[in-house]
């Protein structure tokens, strides 16, 4: 059985009669492949990216799990419909608080035509691609079981300023979220979501590692899905937070040169998590605490 | 007495009647003062930055050292003009090689107009600035006395691809460069100049780091002056090789977010000037040499 995935916060959504990914109930994604050319550009780049010798392991988990190409029913009713199968990346997850960032200073690439860099760049200065080298594209905070999750819609997304990202990704980490509050958020969940050895944080570290050196893949308006468990949190256990790389429609081959578009908008992302960890210490430290 | 600096690769230069840069006796760099903004922020910045406790010592060594300004008669005989008086960077070398690195995938910034922003966009595109997140902007490289320096016009090395950025960062530390030759550049020198513990690329690396964590410049337009003394070095001495920022017209306020966009470029060309040290150490392997 087919359905729409439900933690979806980003890009095109099945409802309403529009084409849009599905899921079922093995912990399977189906992207539609887009008639335009993209669909075919992620999926060739699936395809070499699953076989490529070059990839460090451990870079591998960063990435969804691809499992080949399916005909499906196409959510918009347009009858069958190749699909590129992927991992679903919230099937184990109970309530997971999921923010898409999409990286880059630019989303456009060099060989694009004037057309689509000049539509990119607008958006791109529209929102903080240019300034923060990323952009918060979509995201859902659970709060709690009685006010469900925070999910601003996408236009409210897109009106994102430098401050409402720095406040957002505080609030993804905070217990004293609530929708229209201009509570400072707490950060309370932080040193167990950004921080430690399994954290948020050092996941994008060893992300970066590899971007300084790698030379293969250029990741073009690209996005960097960060998500946890916020029940499992909830519920005083560990929860697992992942960082995942999605949205290859647009990534061109390297060709000995670095992908620094990409890296710098992660340095930045880092910068700001980084911060989000420093300030608890020196709230803790202010405090008397031992605990961050 | 007041001179034109010899050495100068880009820029205004003080000849034929225009606007440009002196020099004197004493080790002093006078900069005219633009009257179209550029110099003025440009002084600013120096006046800004000279005071700011919050850049590290080690950090402050990559900058021209700043000794104020002086009323001088301009270069083009316009008359007084008031000069930005600066460290002159190769006062005490003989016969050095030099790059002019401008870094970053833009040169531009957000807050700039539509038709500037085009302006750059235009050039960037045109140049290795978006593939590379730099451009040579200029260069001069001693050869030896009877053919004196490669130094190619302004047009040559505006119309670099790629490929001649990769060939000129051999050629700059090679001994078989001769004008138009064809010869596969030997990197005799990179593992003095661009390797050790003072070599280039520990000082890009030392940079590096101040840019994944200082938040208070956005440094756009800005270029790294790449030198070393190419007399030394072939007289069998150690040549000193130094890495300056320069060229601060277009700097603003970091207000808390890295400068992703410089850092992206940084780490671009740190790549290129890792790989060539370690094609040489790869070659010494196979050759069976333990020099380098």
């Amino acid at each position: 059985m087919f359905k729409v995935p439900e933690h979806q916060v980003a890009g095109h959504i099945a409802i309403d009669g529009k084409l849009g990914p599905l899921i079922d109930d093995s912990g399977r994604f189906y992207k539609p492949l887009q008639d335009d050319g993209r669909g075919s550009k992620e999926l060739n780049f699936y395809k070499s990216f699953s076989s490529d010798i070059r990839v460090p392991d451990n870079i591998r988990k960063f990435f969804p799990v691809f499992y080949g190409t399916q005909l499906l029913e196409a959510s918009d009713g347009s009858g069958l419909l190749p699909h590129i199968i992927l991992q679903d990346l919230t099937s184990d997850r109970l309530n997971p608080s999921i923010m898409d960032v999409k990286i880059g200073s630019r989303t456009w690439y060099p060989e694009a035509s004037d057309a689509y860099i000049q539509k990119c760049l607008e958006k791109d200065r529209a929102t903080t691609t240019v300034s923060l080298g990323f952009r918060i594209a979509g995201l859902q905070i659970y709060e709690s079981k009685e006010s469900g999750f925070w999910k601003p819609a996408r236009k409210e997304v897109q009106s994102f300023t430098v401050d409402s990202v720095r406040s957002v990704l505080r609030k993804f980490v905070s217990s004293n979220v609530s929708v229209g509050s201009d509570v400072n958020p707490d950060c309370s969940f932080a040193s167990r979501v950004y921080g430690g050895s399994a954290g948020i944080l050092e996941q994008l570290l060893e992300l970066k590692e590899w971007f300084e050196d790698q030379t293969l893949y250029h990741f073009h308006s690209c996005s960097l899905l960060i998500l946890f468990d916020k029940q499992s949190l909830l519920e005083g256990r560990t929860p697992v937070a992942e960082v995942k790389l999605i949205d290859f429609a647009h990534v061109l081959e390297g060709k000995g040169i670095i992908d620094h578009n990409f890296l710098g908008g992660l340095c930045s992302l880092i910068k700001f998590v980084s911060e989000i960890l420093s300030s608890l210490k020196e709230s803790s430290i202010k405090s008397g605490s031992t605990e961050s």
